[in-house]
């Protein structure tokens, strides 16, 4: 089996984009966008011993390595269309592949997104993802539109990602329930697009939590210029046994860890009742977790409304 | 210096792209696509040891990622727009950074590109860039295109980039000057965008030559249902001394040698003399070097009309 063999057989699924002129197989593919909306571009790579361990499902990585791609898309309110896949390997495995492209293409049909070219490469195993999305110019989130006195809001729960790492890594121990949960969010996370979607028309500015929750809440309020107040007691914690919630690192996981894939996004008071309705009709737990004010950087407040002094820091390659 | 230094500082040039809404800095960029164009999408990785030798000028490396998939573009007959980088390094290195940032942004400077995202990450070296044009429905060039009695032509000359590679790895050896001209060919290559735009008008089919001329004019013969018929002694040589001809190696470059992005196309015999203006109005060779025919495969045939029997192979990754 060559580079050519390889992506006929595990990269050539029929297409799923009525866009889509012409798929894999030619110098470029071709893309018909929708008249009048604006296109949402962003890429992403997994690399072993980064993003994954070394022994990880391939199936899981095959989703995973969209999911986190689809999630940027769900944070700019784009609705999530095509992608490329640079995927570099260091040998042909072909259960391997076949149980990676099984996962990509899980997730690629299940959020309706078509793999329409890319590029195959030898070397040390790395996945790069570049996704396009179309999104109507009103129903733009940004990260640089939230305003003072806008609600806080964060879809879902952060840091179970985080403890199955801690986990993985004989930090802490998780009981197998936990555990069970902890991975399911590290490897098979469930990118917030119908959420994104739907924020267009409410937020005014959304981030995906992918290096932590105070860190992601903190490229909001740099861009938009105000301060991010978030109250501890009100970020909702992971579906753990309550055995796994005193552990002391599931504090440091639900403000740090990255990798959940939630929304964090924020709002004016006016749309509260609308917001409430949205989590309901979509199954979505949306959670107000604090406010923005006038100032800078993040504040953590406790329940007696004082400040943390010692917060996690976000992950960021290279620090 | 962190990850978000680093973009900041290397990434983050002003946008020289009208269209791009929003670029670096957000979940994803944001682009205005030109109403009736469609949109052509391809990505290529270039990775150490595999694609470049561990010791090339960062500038070079910084131009070639970024050329090879301009080179895309032009096959399409698209006008190349914007682009992500996923960058992976095994640490940072700002002089090699700084460097590596000038060259790919001459390049995206010279042929009109914006740099609008990507991802930053810490591992072995690799670099994968996703590129995106526009064409007019009426101008693209598949390969799939081409119709038994086009002339087959080839812009430039193939085989130098190869020579530059054999020297390298101490397969022969080059004067200075050709070494010198060889080098440019492999390390800072020219895509022909001018060319595959005004192509559009005039070719049925197009590929550029990434991995050997006889392997990719036999991907256009393959799609397009016919047989290609090169004559060998039509083929442009490389701009070597007659001492750089005469090496046994220079025949198997010229047939089978990849990275030279120049344009094999195909056109009816009608538009000879519209590609004779075009070569001359653009300043690009085009010479005619065979026929498509009814059949399949590529034939190369000597000047006695007699087929080559021993064919250099393209690159293929795993083979």
């Amino acid at each position: 089996m060559d580079e050519f063999d390889l992506i006929q057989r595990y990269f050539h699924r029929p297409l799923n984009s009525s866009q889509c002129v012409l798929g894999v197989g030619d110098d470029a593919a071709l893309i018909q966008p929708t008249t009048g909306k604006i296109l949402a571009v962003s890429a992403d790579t997994l690399l072993e011993g980064r993003h994954f361990f070394a022994d990880v499902e391939p199936y899981k990585l095959g989703w995973k390595a969209l999911a986190v791609n689809l999630s940027d898309m769900a944070a700019m309110g784009a609705t999530p269309k095509w992608f490329t896949l640079c995927l570099t390997l260091p040998r042909i495995n072909e259960t391997w592949l076949s149980a990676f492209s099984d996962g990509l293409y899980s997730a690629a049909n299940l959020y309706g997104v078509a793999l329409v070219g890319g590029d195959t490469t030898s070397g040390p195993l790395s996945i790069s993802i570049q996704i396009l999305g179309e999104v109507a110019p009103k129903a733009i989130l940004r990260r640089d539109g939230a305003k003072a006195g806008d609600d806080i809001w964060l879809s879902g729960a952060t840091g179970a990602a985080a403890m199955a790492v801690a986990h993985r890594k004989g930090l802490l121990v998780l009981r197998d329930e936990d555990l069970a949960h902890a991975c399911d969010r590290l490897d098979l996370p469930l990118p917030r697009v119908e959420l994104g979607i739907a924020l267009g028309k409410l937020a005014n500015a959304a981030i995906d939590i992918s290096d932590g929750l105070v860190a992601d809440v903190g490229h909001i309020a740099s861009r938009s210029g105000v301060q991010a107040r978030v109250w501890f007691d009100q970020i909702p914690l992971p579906a753990f046994s309550s055995a796994a919630l005193v552990l002391p690192q599931c504090h440091d996981a639900c403000l740090g860890g990255g990798d959940d894939y939630e929304l964090c996004f924020t709002a004016s008071p006016n749309q509260r009742a609308a917001i409430a309705a949205l989590a309901a009709e979509i199954g979505v737990p949306l959670t107000r977790i604090g406010e923005m004010t006038a100032g800078s950087g993040v504040e953590i407040l406790n329940a007696e409304g004082h400040p943390l002094t010692s917060l996690p820091q976000g992950f960021n390659h290279f620090s």
